[in-house]
């Protein structure tokens, strides 16, 4: 039997992406956003959305571009510091000890320690509610090579990213793989 | 050292969501999807990435509305197939043995059998390029009471949901819990 509840109780595994950007004055800034996803496969785009209160939407609504930082477990402190401090009071690069590197590609910084980025250009921003989406096209996608496979595809396991749970307020790691899609599935053809 | 790879690896843990929807005949349909995520906490929005070629969008176009049903572990090769065949060819609900049951609250069915369910309507629709976004507010939220913990929170590893890593086509598990956030970066401050 179902059971109605509350509906902010957005129970989906979520990505765990720390967005770079800079501000009007140039000084690079990270923040961590779950509300976000994959939004379009041509352009390959993706969905980040933030509230006006952040200084990350003040900055991408100026510089119009932005990097995701896919953090590994190894990392899982800084996410969530990132998540929880303004940059408006601390420079955030500098008290985590952590690299800004100006992408050559797109007006944002990216984090050099972690394993995957994606440097984004800003192709359109929706204004939903309290958040506004900012719709990034990839421009490139880098990754540290050893979690690239012997065919050069990423190394899920290795690059062992998280997940989270909002409400619950958990960071997850990834399980086991279970299937392979587009396969799996034939059995009920 | 960090090398570029195509940017269509979109290399992120993806929600696995099964997308109900009725067609301009009634007959309810299912699709997997992958490019979506959370979008606004106020109202609470949800946002859902199809192509024009499918029947999902062509029934969510008419019908404004949308449930999306999380499979556990369990329902792996019936959230396969239904990403794989069209409504068009098939009918996806009485070929899986799956109820659908009609919505209270919008004009979709949702899948009785699956352990959560959101319940939809479209307050926005966003043309990015090859797929078009659909921001769609949940009204209700939906669960199988043995998935509550004492707290009335969701227990996830008891829901066990899916999470998808798109161009190695591959589902995994949602892997033990690693961190509390607001919580875990406190000792960077």
């Amino acid at each position: 039997m179902k059971k109605s509840i509350s509906v902010s109780q957005q129970v989906v595994p979520c990505p765990v992406w720390v967005i770079g950007s800079y501000s009007k004055e140039g000084i690079p800034n990270l923040m961590t956003a779950g509300w976000c996803g994959v939004c379009c496969s041509v352009p390959s785009c993706i969905a980040v959305s933030l509230r006006e209160a952040t200084l990350t939407y003040e900055n991408i609504m100026e510089r119009k571009a932005f990097t995701v930082n896919l953090p590994s477990l190894q990392y899982i402190s800084e996410a969530d510091y990132v998540g929880m401090e303004s940059g408006r009071n601390a420079d955030k690069f500098s008290k985590l000890g952590l690299t800004a590197v100006n992408s050559e590609i797109v007006d944002a910084p990216y984090v050099a320690e972690f394993p995957l980025v994606l440097e984004c250009k800003v192709l359109h921003t929706f204004k939903i509610g309290l958040h506004t989406q900012f719709i990034g096209e990839i421009l490139d996608m880098k990754i540290e090579e050893m979690f690239l496979d012997d065919t050069g595809h990423v190394a899920i396991e290795a690059l062992n990213p998280l997940v989270y749970i909002p409400q619950i307020n958990a960071y997850h790691t990834l399980g086991g793989k279970v299937g392979q899609s587009y396969a799996i599935g034939n059995k009920h053809r």
